[in-house]
């Protein structure tokens, strides 16, 4: 448990320049790259394949320990968040965590992002008989398009305890690291793809001024698996035709997910963005704990545990904040995107896999009052030069809308009160963080406070507050 | 005339290496620091004030001029836009311009942003016989609040006649250079200072949470004259008390622009923002030519041929392109800014006045197919790595709206219109202009484009959409 608040490059319980650790990753990165769903070698093996391995503390008496979580069908929940489930692992303040993060689009390019990946087809498998994870999302198990409904779509690793989290408590977990998962197919070898879906639920899709109208777009990026180069370039794109499921359910449109793509009921068209090279900025689109207000919560709608935020600044040297609504916490994070722009505009990015190396770190509510953590009621997410304040259309859409809230908050989606909401969560944490006077806080954000919009397709729309950290004192 | 599109570098009618050029306006400098307001010295006097001198051609058979426009009482027009004004000032296209603003918010501190400044006490003269500037915004001369009854509210300087552009042609703006005007008063010797007034248009106004509800609150920030500080620090801020005009009439709120505040009314708050730093960034908030739809619009709403966008990309290095909608477009820049946040939250930046030197570039309708300007119905801006497009509410407001436009768009202001727009603009530009398909715009603009909150306070709200420059093929 923490005995004070972290700032920017505070040392504490950081093991950021500890060979140990850093040795740890790298042998990570290595296993997953050469072994793509195997266990790695090292330390105790445990539930599902996640292995603990301690690591030398820097003070006495303390014990810091170093979890690897792979992806597999053991490992993951999908589309949903729930205070009830199993923790999948206990860890204490300080612990760090390699969690392997799936996306929910690999079987959009079986070929590229399922094939010959042990974890991942662990995750897809489905067949005529069963489903590896039947549930996908929040709904009814019986519901027709499948079990879960896909009211909630997002392949969430986790859920992990953290000992001695309380509601009330504040969640620090740092991004010390993240990696692309390479394709396990021989054929691709050294290469990473990502899926982008111009959908259903896209800003856009009311308004295509071109034919068919009402067409749902892939596009397939390629990202170098290794890092080595800063941008993604399309390799093909198609339009979703009806697919039919294993059961035998038809899906017209992305309405389940994790259908399996038949490639050849699909046109690939590989004239597509010829010479474009996107910025890669790799980042967890959805990260956070369990919120309290019901057992079972779509992993769709983000809201003030996190969740589906879809900030592309949630990458590596970032860190969030997360308001602990329930014990332990129960920390789940995937949506791993490669690349996305601030609206998200078509409903997805690119959709890729990718693994993070995360530090989490308790805070007590009695250690609060006084640093900026006080009264956080909203994820917020800090970088080396800046603040990020997620405001949301409703800011706690479960409590305001109550049954059905995930469907309810569909109609409620407005730019225009996430706005207020990112305006009001600045200026309460400038008052009550910064001990400034309400005439002091909106000067300052009228003339210094930059606001953009997270995105516009989970429900819950989205507008952040940036706050550059070099305004503040010396 | 250009005879092609200028690209960012492009040396086109580019004198920005020639030393003459940047002689004079190092001179022009120079001048406005030590005799503001002052006539300079070199070159040919003209209207108000108006200088003007030749400078030599790159080309032979071409003349390209450098004027000079200072701001005073003959050569500013407040609070509107006019296709039916008589210009200040015809140029050619390639000619340079260095053009003195003024923010309106001057008399929010006389003795700082008024007092010595030849130039600006010019504009600002009001005794109770007569004020220098009567109309101040586009209603009716007997407006009870004073001749234009404020709806419109700054200081314009201008306009400028481009020969030769005709309506379908693009107006190209750069902005060579800036600088902060320095106070006129020796007391304030070498200073700079600005206004940030949290006013009755501001986004907060009518969500305040301490007492007393309903106040107006002005904060004067100090600028270092000189440039070599980045940062802007405040000094004292106050409560807006009733203000009674020279002409007699009180006015309780901020209602009319140009009211002289008598210091011996307010309280002075000199602790305020104690140790805070705020980056400046230098630009013009209201930049445009004048629209068709009417013989005079106010300029607090902006639409599709600019205005007061308030977007601080609007600096130094950056390019504007205005659709050209009247004869000679027009051209007139104010509402100076040191900084602001992306929103413009409270109703204002830190206002502050400006000089800057801007080159015009005229490009023919015939000459724009197959060029970023194709189809240009908005204001767009482009700095070294970006390329910023500019979404309203409404996209022609005017045209839109009709009669009493200026009234109607304050209930018709949202960002999810406004977003709606970003988007149809940002995919028509990737389409017509770059030749994509709409499935590859979209996906393109899902993965990669930035949007963000322009302003929510000028009537029409605005979202802009970041093009990064470097996704284009090499």
């Amino acid at each position: 448990m923490s005995d004070h608040i972290c700032s920017a490059g505070c040392n504490h319980f950081s093991h950021l320049n500890d060979p140990d650790l850093m040795g740890e990753f790298a042998e990570a990165r290595k296993n997953l790259r050469t072994a793509i769903g195997g266990t790695p070698s090292a330390g105790t093996l445990g539930l599902a394949g996640v292995t603990q391995r301690a690591l030398p503390s820097k003070k006495a008496g303390e014990q810091v320990s170093h979890y690897y979580v792979p992806a597999n069908d053991k490992t993951v929940h999908w589309g949903f968040f729930s205070k009830k489930m199993d923790p999948l692992l206990k860890v204490e303040s300080g612990d760090y965590v390699t969690i392997e993060t799936v996306t929910h689009h690999s079987n959009d390019d079986i070929d590229r992002m399922v094939k010959g990946d042990k974890g991942v087809e662990a995750i897809f498998h489905w067949d005529a008989k069963s489903k590896a994870v039947d549930r996908r999302g929040m709904g009814p198990m019986d519901h027709p398009l499948g079990a879960g409904g896909g009211i909630g779509v997002h392949v969430c690793t986790g859920p992990i305890f953290i000992n001695g989290a309380e509601p009330g408590d504040v969640l620090e977990v740092r991004i010390v690291d993240t990696m692309q998962r390479p394709s396990g197919n021989p054929d691709y070898r050294g290469k990473t793809f990502g899926s982008n879906a111009a959908s259903n639920w896209g800003f856009h899709y009311n308004n295509l001024i071109t034919e068919p109208k009402g067409r749902e777009v892939i596009t397939i990026y390629e990202v170098d698996a290794k890092g080595e180069q800063s941008w993604a370039k399309a390799v093909y794109n198609y339009r979703w035709t009806p697919q039919t499921d294993p059961f035998g359910v038809v899906h017209p449109i992305i309405d389940y997910p994790g259908v399996p793509v038949d490639k050849n009921s699909i046109k690939p068209n590989y004239d597509v963005l010829k010479g474009y090279e996107i910025p890669v900025r790799p980042h967890f689109g959805m990260i956070g704990v369990a919120p309290v207000e019901a057992d079972i919560v779509s992993s769709i709608p983000p809201g003030y545990t996190g969740g589906n935020f879809d900030n592309w600044r949630m990458g590596k040297g970032a860190t969030a904040f997360f308001p602990v609504a329930v014990a332990g916490g129960m920390f789940s994070v995937g949506d791993p995107h490669a690349s996305q722009g601030d609206a998200e505009l078509c409903g997805t990015a690119i959709e890729c896999s990718l693994t993070g190396l995360f530090q989490f770190i308790l805070h007590k509510k009695a250690d609060l009052p006084g640093t900026k953590l006080y009264g956080l009621d909203y994820p917020l997410l800090e970088t080396a030069s800046e603040l990020v304040l997620h405001g949301f259309s409703l800011p706690n859409y479960l409590k305001e809308l109550g049954d059905n809230a995930e469907t309810k908050i569909l109609e409620k989606s407005s730019l225009d009160t996430a706005m207020t909401d990112a305006f009001n969560k600045t200026r309460r944490f400038l008052m009550d963080t910064r001990d400034l006077t309400e005439d002091e806080a909106i000067s300052l954000i009228s003339v210094s406070v930059d606001f953009g919009i997270t995105q516009v397709v989970d429900g819950n729309w989205g507008v952040h507050a940036i706050i550059k950290k070099a305004i503040f004192p010396k």
